[in-house]
């Protein structure tokens, strides 16, 4: 049994590593500090790392969590960059680590779906479709291949393809509560029945809602609808050469969402977040000065043919189908964007052989692109790729190393995840705020938007530093403050928060009282997660329970 | 000020007087009991009737409530016919009439949204749209025009579109808590922003579910999600001469709702609920003998060129798009079915001018079948319709009445909707027990299967009588009772549960601790509607408290 940690009770590690076994009790100093360390500065330690191998272990190690008011902070794979990584939301919280619970429980080719618990990784899910020649596609996110889908999910995070939003399609969670005892979401509640898995409210209250982006509950398995591999595919990609051309493709791009013709997510970046997915930051040329100048940034656009904003989407179905929404997408950005391209397999192939008389026929210097259109395209079809995570790798010196790992190599990267509304006006106005508050604190401001829904964008605002730069921890995490400040004055709040939100600064809120009430219900200890989303006692948990 | 009621502290009745004016405080003998008549025998009694005008007289409601210790049964307009009406789920309960809240408070042509009070009818936001030319349309749903938009979506209702599953197409809730404070769901949490109406996740945990299907609060507003309207609409039509052939259908359509080429819900109605859609019961051809036996329904079905089964559904898109539907909906249908037409607004003008003609070209005799083809096809462009609630008059013995009340009236009506996997197989076993056990119990099975969501069939199994016959409610309940469990012990549980469920006799639930807990959150002295699907308690809520 390893040594007893400061913070932890000597009884409750006893029966945890009874519980866990010797082996999955992590205590050694070396880990402890890897698990507290982020993408940006955090001040929390963590006295030890339960990792159980079952849902019944998760529910032994709550309950004994709860008998001795320790908080747990429970992580599924913990690879959530940008907001914090796996450091818990307050001080003195055990890891809860579920990355051992990695099956693939149950699966339905004709239904379309797939049951995991919160070990199973993108790669993984993806490598069990290809594995059993199912003709159905999972939808991936930009992050690492060995990212959770449930903490994915969990965080309500999104993809590329028309199972972009997570949370709309998926149903059927097991949660362990904050008193260790375990229930089912949807017709799941009542057993092992057929209908748990394909339909999404079940009967009553909806309640999987709570367990998102809260510390309500442990999420110890979900079922994920898949889709179904289209007939055909085909990407399209087009440029704004004018910042300001971005709200008129906005505009004409919306009917095309509301009327289910865009299926997928549009997916638009700027100059600045186009050089950071195909290199590091340009030392030599900027003589080491940053941050990089709208002025500075000019010959990149011409040398790499981007736009001030640089769009992509993917269109879905059938050969007719396809062709009829390529002809709409035509239609509706036609004057209002440079160098509309389509893709799908033939022309990839055709233009990776023939890359010269490819550009010489469309204009369109495709090789070039394709070091920052492949992960795009494969993504659009729900392929994990590596490749989004080395942009972390920006403001370095050095190159990515082969094992990317932004925590370690002491990367800075904050996510800021503004919604907005999906209108032009409002895509200039959200741009324009979050651009200006980057620059004036002297970082490059890469931003993306996506047209994630029918009626709302979402912009993800990276704030890419370098942690071993004395200072920048401090002042990139201003520029985080101030940003979100901002642009909740316009009420564009964001739709994800890290554990870097700062505590007692949210906006007034009317469910407060209420969502308190609902996180005692859940968790009636306070042990799990406290202060993640601004939710529960920051202060231990043993004292909180006294003082009632 | 009226009498004081016998159930009602005569503190609390002046206090809501004061609130809502005596006009609006209704306690007439007459008044009490139509409120406490529902379509199916029912036991509890009605001692007020409460008409608040807005949401703070709501709140101001519901705090006496508490107060007191009186249960409120909040309705909007009341119309849950099937499920019991406006009549509370426990006795004793003062019943909150919402329908005077009836503002469209705001509109958004562009974004494609509304926002609605409690009382704003199907009927009221229809004529709001074509009053103000807007491109946009409604969902609605197969009841009574005067139905409330926020009631029928409060029970998860369904509807003939692409949003017809409402609850699926909703944000920004205002709720009314059981202690009388306001909360509201998504980004209005934090104000009048932007956002609010656009995205439906807010940040932080996902609150919505609880309000639906429960008895957690009163929904005072909603954003309700419109569809642009497509460029073009057809419908399409189909039967299947024997009943053995719905599996292989459901089987085909399968891929098509999975690949989005199929947007809106199937509907498939055997033939008595075709029947019970065109005419009241035949009396006089059975001589008075029910029920009408699967051999006496033969020649009605050669008469009314009605299959075993009738389906309809609607395509929607650019006329290429809806071109290429038609085309894949043929192809998955070709060899299974009989009689498969497509009809849009120029066929079915050409029909109605030229019905001979029409019939000779096609072997449908569509004038025939216009009368009930109307109704559907409207509902498929989100045009509500008074007719199909002249079915519940099916059983009795004069004609439906110009204003239908099946409630007054005494018709007899009890919905049972049970769940399954969209295939084949489940579709013929759920019908198959549904029908035998209507049959066993001397009623007509009527049956409507609606390919609701990508994968899940919703079966709305109806059981019409008389309750004007001796015996007859208690049959009808015992049936019900017997369907319910049968369909269970096969895992098809019921989408939604009217107050004629049984209390006590649900399935094991992993989840019902939490759900009472969540419900003390919500509403801590219990005084909104308990025993409302199954949740609270049902004792009066003043001894409930003064137990605790």
């Amino acid at each position: 049994m390893p040594d007893t940690p400061d913070a932890v009770p000597s009884a409750a590690l006893r029966a945890w590593t009874s519980v866990v076994g010797d082996a999955y009790v992590v205590s050694d100093a070396r880990s402890l500090q890897d698990a507290a360390t982020a993408t940006f500065s955090t001040d929390v330690a963590v006295p030890l790392i339960l990792r159980p191998a079952s849902r019944h272990q998760v529910q032994a190690c709550v309950m004994i969590a709860a008998e001795h008011r320790v908080a747990l902070y429970p992580i599924s794979t913990g690879l959530n960059w940008g907001y914090g990584s796996r450091v818990p939301a307050s001080d003195g919280n055990v890891i809860l680590d579920l990355s051992r619970l990695q099956r693939i429980v149950a699966f339905d080719e004709d239904l379309a779906w797939v049951t995991v618990e919160p070990g199973v990784t993108q790669q993984q899910l993806y490598d069990f479709l290809r594995a059993r020649g199912s003709r159905l596609w999972m939808d991936a996110t930009g992050t690492s291949p060995a990212a959770s889908l449930i903490g994915n999910t969990m965080e309500r995070g999104f993809g590329h393809t028309p199972y972009g939003d997570h949370f709309a399609h998926v149903c059927a969670l097991e949660v362990v509560l904050g008193d260790g005892s375990c229930i089912d979401t949807g017709f799941a509640r009542f057993g092992d029945v057929a209908t748990a898995q394909v339909y999404r409210w079940g009967l009553g209250p909806v309640i999987d809602g709570l367990f998102t982006q809260s510390n309500f509950g442990v999420v110890t398995r979900m079922t994920i609808w898949l889709m179904p591999a289209p007939a055909h595919f085909e990407a399209f990609f087009f440029r704004c050469d004018e910042a300001d051309d971005l709200a008129a493709v906005i505009d004409a791009l919306r009917p095309l969402k509301l009327s289910g013709t865009l299926r997928s997510a549009v997916h638009i970046g700027n100059d600045y977040k186009v050089l950071n997915g195909l290199q590091q930051y340009p030392w030599a040329e900027t003589g080491g000065q940053t941050p990089l100048t709208p002025a500075a940034m000019a010959p990149y656009r011409e040398r790499l043919r981007m736009g001030a904003w640089n769009g992509s989407g993917g269109l879905y179905g059938t050969r007719v189908q396809v062709a009829e929404a390529r002809r709409l997408v035509k239609s509706a950005l036609a004057g209002r964007v440079a160098n509309l391209q389509f893709l799908d397999d033939r022309r990839l192939r055709l233009a990776t052989r023939f890359a010269g008389p490819y550009r010489l026929l469309t204009g369109w210097d495709l090789s070039a692109a394709l070091a920052l259109l492949e992960p795009v395209y494969g993504l659009m079809q729900g392929v994990p790729s590596p490749r989004p995570l080395a942009s972390a790798y920006w403001r370095k010196r050095t190159p990515p190393p082969p094992q990317l790992d932004p925590d370690r190599d002491r990367c800075g990267l904050l996510w800021c995840a503004p919604v907005a509304p999906m209108t032009g006006a409002h895509a200039a106005r959200l741009t324009r705020l979050s651009i200006d508050t980057l620059l004036d604190h002297g970082f490059e401001p890469m931003l993306s938007l996506t047209m994630v829904t029918e009626r709302a964008l979402t912009c993800v605002v990276s704030i890419h530093y370098d942690r071993e730069v004395e200072g920048e921890d401090a002042r990139a995490l201003a520029c985080y403050h101030t940003l979100v400040a901002t642009l909740r004055r316009d009420g564009y709040h964001p739709y994800r928060q890290g554990i870097q939100a700062e505590a007692g600064h949210g906006p007034a809120d009317s469910a407060a009282d209420l969502l308190e009430r609902l996180k005692t219900a859940c968790d009636p200890a306070g042990i799990l997660a406290p202060g993640r989303y601004g939710l529960g006692s920051v202060t231990r948990p043993s004292q909180d329970v006294n003082s009632r």
